[in-house]
């Protein structure tokens, strides 16, 4: 199986490469890069001597499936001529996320470049996806923040025992912004500092959020509040989720407690990638891994549900998930080239 | 003005020893510590080499008011007895900030050791207690989330635009938890790490919040979530308050914003160290400063308030406001060794 | 093949869990721990919820080679019974590093507990002892800074163009202090910090140093500073090592970087785990994986060789080459389960 | 006292900015900055919302002194001008550190842009020429790698008591770097990372150090290695300096180790602002404050003295020395404004 990486500098698409470098089905066999265009991957990143590609314009080989890792609109556009050519594709873009031609463009403020894949589209969050993405030409792998804010909010969402009103506060490494030279992200700024951003208007990742709390209620309204914040370190997600328990839907006293525990750990039974944890989990054990831990607790005080969700934001939040996607689409196992151990300490 | 510190080695007694040593007023001359009596203050931590000053057992001086950074329990149980010979005190712990014995019985699972003053003790957030501070024998000095969250909320719960349902999530540098050692707090768990801890019954801070805004709210009954975070920093706290505007409070439409940015402005006019801002802030604006940044903000999709509030946990969220409050005890300007800008970058 | 994990609980033993999860032949099937004793291992560490082991107080099955991450003195006693009956060891500790149990004494300040060991033991940098590496019963796994300073200057001793009188000066990240509970150890005190230590009597890794250059340059003596530093971050080592040119050794003017550049890659020439850079490298190149990544350059004002040398300590320096040199001493590929890529960024 | 800085956007400039802001006799009456031109300062850096200056092109007030934070080049460039109209200047640039225009040619790459003024100027590092900088009328304040090398090396330098021949193993927080946007200095990149650089050509602070080694020492030759590393921290500068022992400088035995100690005490005897410690110094002791931390050592093994300095490289190593050149310039108390204890933890 060969596989294309579009824009393989950004630190997705390098993730990627080093995913894609243990999966023993799959070959990365073109990079495509524009800065870095003509030269070895290995020359600019040099931790991937080992790794004999060259960067390239735009995808020099037959592919049986390409990786996008391009800025939102650029990717769409580059994947139509490539889906047409019966390609299949991976979307890390924004590009194949929301259902909607028209919140598209309220949210990123211009016309989807590839409206007519949109519909054949399916949104990659595997656990709540998997059959639709194992027959899907063009998968739309989903943000960093949603993936943990979903995956914690899914069994109870699900099983209605939480109102449709939502606050999900999520706290993120720094990869997540990128390679993006501005002095916010340099290390002077970022370091001993802490910031919520995105207040005033809203992230980008709130309609995809939204989006999928709703499929999940049966379509009723659901009011999400989201507020992303800024951490000194690289890698990790962490979202705590905040809802009111919907009155009744669960037992009195401590038995609630066990009752969502039961729940959460049936909802999620089986997966190979999410962990119910019974201790507040934390972004290092996700660290380089696929897994997302979940933890739900019950605020008695307020009967309110908490959940603390945790992902790597490079692995479970993009490159990894996109591995997990590109294996239901050929048919292998869920896992593979994903069973790695986080990094600890 | 003579000054004696409790526990002076804890990281917010050698705090109060940064800042008293360029008050023009107040003189540190007696510092007491248990595993470093005998030692001089420099020896332990050299970055003092200027300060002549040696750890005793005991309070060795006549001093005019004492600051405790003993641990809660053995602080009110020292501080009865300067008290009672007619020494002021400003208590760091958390002995004297809960109006009611019962209550800290309840969270601290002791007895409180000196139940007789409590009711003359006063709870040291300045801002909202500036005049009983300033006639009081013994303050009880706020916990550093109970500072971040009870002054990002107070203009709103004063004003009455929320409903008393609120949630604070709290994120907080490392040094909060002082020199404990224990692996949780070693810079190879921390650092690249992020973690919500005290899920499970509630963090004692809790109560001290709860406490106060329900104060500023006429006595009605608030419902409260908070949920701290440890960051990988090891200063610095951000507090990110959420709750429903109460139907009606304000006007429509995007005059939201402005209305309650300037209730806000007119809430702190003329505080010294509360600052409004129109901006989200940074942890970093406050970096060994004695400010606290706050910044309003309305969600208009579901009609919250959210409230973002920085500060420094060692100086607004410790000695630094109990420097403010040791000034109001003795008629000084409030704002007397305290007004150093923050450290940037 | 059955590998056993004296201590595994300290970091390196969790490191050598990871890298053997995916080794294809080695199963570990019994790991010890004193404090977590009974405890399974993913509770103690969560990250490790997919690995069924349970901790006991010593080896219960039957196994082809331990590893030791026990602490020195401790771990020769422990390794002498197990090799008496005839399993394989590779000791993480220093009790096999010193070919002399009087440089030991003086070093460790006990007696070595197992000194009948010492002469069949090889000191197992694996690049400079493959051979005897593959045909020994009991490995000393060399210490990080040894790794890194040794292989930094091994092809300038071999080829003789240096004098002998090295300076190393080796900055760490704190993950080779382990979990020692220790104030200088805490988040606050590590982060936005940098200091030397050992610099009174010597780091014990000296002699470790010393002994090795000896041996390449045929058993002159060896003039070596070594000086380590601890940076705030969890992994890596950079050593920086400057040694004066001998002269006449290397032909004038510029071309002397090309010949040294040339030397170090004949010398490290189909390595699978030295990489010789041509232009700086840093540590995070080395993040996760088992390389080491030398970079020697001539500074000529001074016709001194600098050669900087990168490894993860927690890999090259400890768990990593262990399992390389068990891969040589079970006659496998000696890259068996170390070829993952590292992390990045 | 009025004061005007050139580039105050610059980190050295807005830490001028807080340290000015203390200063009982000087005030800061206008600032210059290019993108930032016709904003308020505060505007620009939140920190700074109590400091009511606005940004200008031109220094716009008459000053007594100006500070520049411009870039080398255009600092003696603006400067001349300023000079020519008899202000004072303290130049942060490097563009009058250098005696010899040839060698700032040399090591710059362009022309001194007024040489006419590179006579009269004097070299900054107080500690060495206090009484010329009392009397000059332009500074060329030093670098912050000289400033901690050369004042760890003056004292063995001036007594003779090491051979011309040191290397400087330096290692500094990324803040050094200014706000340059470059992937180099971005969070992800400099965080759980470490590199030595300026290792092809050599740094451009290693002709200043020369110039002053080669002073103390009657203008002997010296043979200087200078290594730069960029450690994941945001202030601090730690250099290590070997050097070794003349033979016969120093009596023998256990005895040098005080020798050198007592020679160091006595250099600096008196200094307000240079610590001769008797354990091996932390940066994060001069952590916002103006000291530099001297630790020497002899290792006796190799008959070698290591030094350790420290020092903040904004404070001492830039901005703070700076202001302490200005007090001497007009005949004030050279501590005036750096009382400040450092920021702990």
């Amino acid at each position: 199986m060969k596989v294309g990486i579009l824009n393989v500098t950004a630190y997705s698409g390098l993730e990627l490469v080093r995913i894609l470098a243990r999966h023993p089905e799959a070959e990365v066999t073109s990079v495509t890069g524009r800065s870095a265009a003509g030269r070895k991957l290995a020359e600019v990143f040099p931790h991937l001597t080992s790794i004999p590609l060259t960067v390239t314009e735009e995808i020099t080989e037959t592919v049986d499936l390409v990786f996008s890792a391009l800025p939102h609109g650029a990717s769409a556009q580059k994947l139509a001529g490539l889906l047409d050519q019966g390609v299949k594709a991976v979307d890390i873009s924004a590009d194949f996320r929301l259902r909607d031609a028209e919140a598209y463009r309220d949210w990123y403020k211009v016309d989807h470049p590839a409206p007519e894949y949109i519909e054949d589209s399916v949104y990659g969050l595997t656990e709540l996806h998997r059959d639709e993405i194992a027959s899907a030409e063009v998968v739309g792998n989903p943000g960093c923040y949603p993936t943990a804010a979903v995956l914690g909010l899914a069994p109870a969402v699900s099983a209605g025992i939480i109102e449709p009103d939502v606050i999900v506060d999520a706290k993120s490494g720094v990869s997540g912004a990128g390679q993006k030279l501005d002095r916010a992200y340099l290390y002077s700024e970022v370091n001993e500092n802490l910031r919520a951003y995105a207040l005033d208007g809203g992230h980008y990742h709130l309609p995809e959020i939204t989006q999928e709390l709703v499929a999940l209620d049966d379509g009723s309204e659901f009011k999400v509040t989201f507020v992303p914040h800024v951490v000194p370190m690289t890698r990790g997600i962490l979202a705590t989720c905040y809802a009111p328990l919907r009155p009744g839907a669960l037992g009195a006293g401590v038995g609630k407690q066990r009752e969502v525990q039961d729940l959460y750990k049936s909802f999620f039974e089986g997966e190979p990638f999410v962990e119910v944890a019974t201790s507040p989990p934390t972004t290092k054990q996700t660290l380089g891994g696929n897994s997302c831990v979940v933890y739900p607790v019950v605020d008695e005080r307020t009967d309110r549900l908490v959940v603390v969700s945790c992902i790597d934001n490079l692995v479970k939040g993009a490159a990894g998930q996109a591995v997990q996607n590109m294996n239901l689409m050929f048919g292998l196992d869920e896992a593979e080239g994903l069973r790695e151990l986080s990094l600890y300490p």
